[in-house]
């Protein structure tokens, strides 16, 4: 996707619509050239309000719709936003379940200005499944106690402190918010299952030997609905380094009340075990602690148990960033 | 897909590629009215020659396309065969890479006559994410050191073993020779990444205290292209048993010569250890060893060997069949 984005917002209810776009404001917010709202939208990005026009003046690419609408489906009275910004030139890339091109104004619309219509949740190509061959160069997998404990986010981190160092890194997206903060990338989880390690080794392909890719994980190898998606990528990303991500006051898996956590050390060692098919000398090097629902007073005591328990070096990179997993690596 | 089946071979090259269609009369040979050749077909099931006429005569109600071809295509003059069976009041059903509905005669003659169309390999409906909640009744799962190693054979062996001690028993298909011998089923590796275990949760549903479930397991735990369809077979499975699947002559993981076989207990412990997430009380009952490649005189020996290694009843099911697991279950 080119860039420079337009955020497209809609009319969307509440601020946790826009998640998606918020994400890629706060780690790109260079390629974010503005906001475009609909009268009503209660979503704000904290960045400037423009117009289709000021957009096109100031050479935006790619119209983002990057909310998430209740249901997945795109609004009637959106479309003639969107095809107006493929008339003054745009691409459209959506994280919406329902394929830009299913709907038929807008795909007539991309026909007729030759805009390119990117649906992030659908991959677009095929894969080749699985060889399990490694690749050179480095790779490294944030992995969790659950979905959504901040795997991006640590990745992004990561990545970021990184080439704050000079080091050669890039970001490998996973799912649709990370696909528009990269510009690209696959959505893991909707990859046919014959060929879900096979799309992570296309995603993180052969590479200098000094380079990190930081590859975005997905899932939970403790999840019953998803730890087949977490266990591929496990497989296709031949991590040298693992970093596991956690939410402490989660009590049960997402969406699965009868599910209680893993264990910290179980979980790690569960990772490590399944990694070392495809890289036996792969290591733990860090632990990622989500702390935004612990109170002030308890975190530093929460993240140094942590540290003494596994023996790995624990940030909340929200908090106190992550130099010291990357001193680690 | 309704039975009789016509079983219609084409004219392919050699006896391999009628594997499908050999399994379905091997395991339900009274579905089977006969078999339908093209002139220079090389592949013979050993059961009747019958015409499209005699077919419909005898209230064959759906042609089965069971070959592998190779490329999976479908060869232009299969096509005549195929309406004119449709013509006769059958379905069709159709294990080959290419969509029936795909092939525009095809599916103009299915719209005509009002057939159904059966494209096994490609699952026709969606499915939840999994849920991981115990289900009523009881479930094996065949589960293996690698792919194609007789875990289709054994669970039906054991579907069968059952049966005739008067027990219900139902076996679950997971894969395309599966499905047309189940007659129903879902091809769990085509499946989108997100629902592996919530197809196979749907594939068994909850059932009588006293029913087992025998479940095609697909792939391999320590497979690096397919763990992640196994891994979310497995969680949907929720297995109360599993029988390890294994082909001693082996010495590489299928179509990747770099990489080993895992040791048969190790193999067996990865397993159990996953299977524990959605089923705490699920234990191993037996040991499934295709032992066809093996000289006569030593494969006596390697089934005592594993027994012993392992501390399970080991056989293998097309020699001795399956009752000593049956026995233990």
């Amino acid at each position: 996707m080119d860039r420079p984005y337009l955020l497209f917002l809609g009319d969307v209810a509440d601020q946790l619509a826009a998640k998606t776009a918020q994400g890629v404001v706060h780690w790109r917010r260079d390629w974010c050239f503005g906001q475009l709202r609909l009268p009503g939208c209660a979503a704000d990005l904290g960045i400037e309000d423009v117009t289709i026009d000021q957009a096109k003046a100031a050479g935006v690419r790619t119209l983002l719709v990057g909310v998430a609408n209740s249901g997945g489906f795109l609004p009637d009275h959106w479309v003639e936003t969107i095809t107006g910004a493929m008339a003054a030139g745009m691409d459209v890339a959506s994280g919406l379940h329902v394929r830009l091109e299913d709907v038929p104004a807008i795909a007539e619309a991309a026909q007729r200005h030759g805009s390119r219509l990117f649906d992030v949740r659908h991959p677009t190509r095929t894969f080749e499944t699985g060889k399990g061959i490694k690749r050179e160069g480095l790779r490294l997998l944030t992995v969790g106690t659950d979905c959504s404990v901040g795997k991006m986010y640590t990745s992004l981190a990561l990545e970021q402190e990184l080439k704050q160092r000079g080091r050669k890194a890039t970001f490998r997206a996973t799912g649709q918010t990370g696909i528009f903060i990269a510009g690209e990338g696959v959505s893991v989880d909707a990859v046919v299952a014959d060929f879900i390690s096979g799309s992570v080794e296309w995603l993180s392909p052969a590479n200098d030997p000094d380079h990190w890719d930081l590859i975005e994980g997905q899932g939970s190898l403790f999840h019953p609905a998803f730890a087949g998606v977490s266990l591929g990528l496990l497989h296709g990303a031949q991590p040298d380094a693992i970093v596991l991500c956690h939410e402490p006051t989660r009590t049960y898996m997402r969406g699965l009340k009868h599910q209680p956590l893993p264990d910290l050390r179980a979980c790690l060692e569960a990772n490590l075990e399944a990694a070392r098919l495809t890289n036996p000398d792969v290591r733990a090097v860090g632990v990622s602690v989500n702390t935004s629902l612990v109170g002030k007073d308890a975190r530093g005591a929460l993240i140094a148990d942590i540290e003494a328990e596994l023996g790995l070096p624990t940030v909340d990179p929200f908090v106190e960033g992550v130099g010291r997993i990357v001193d680690a690596l």
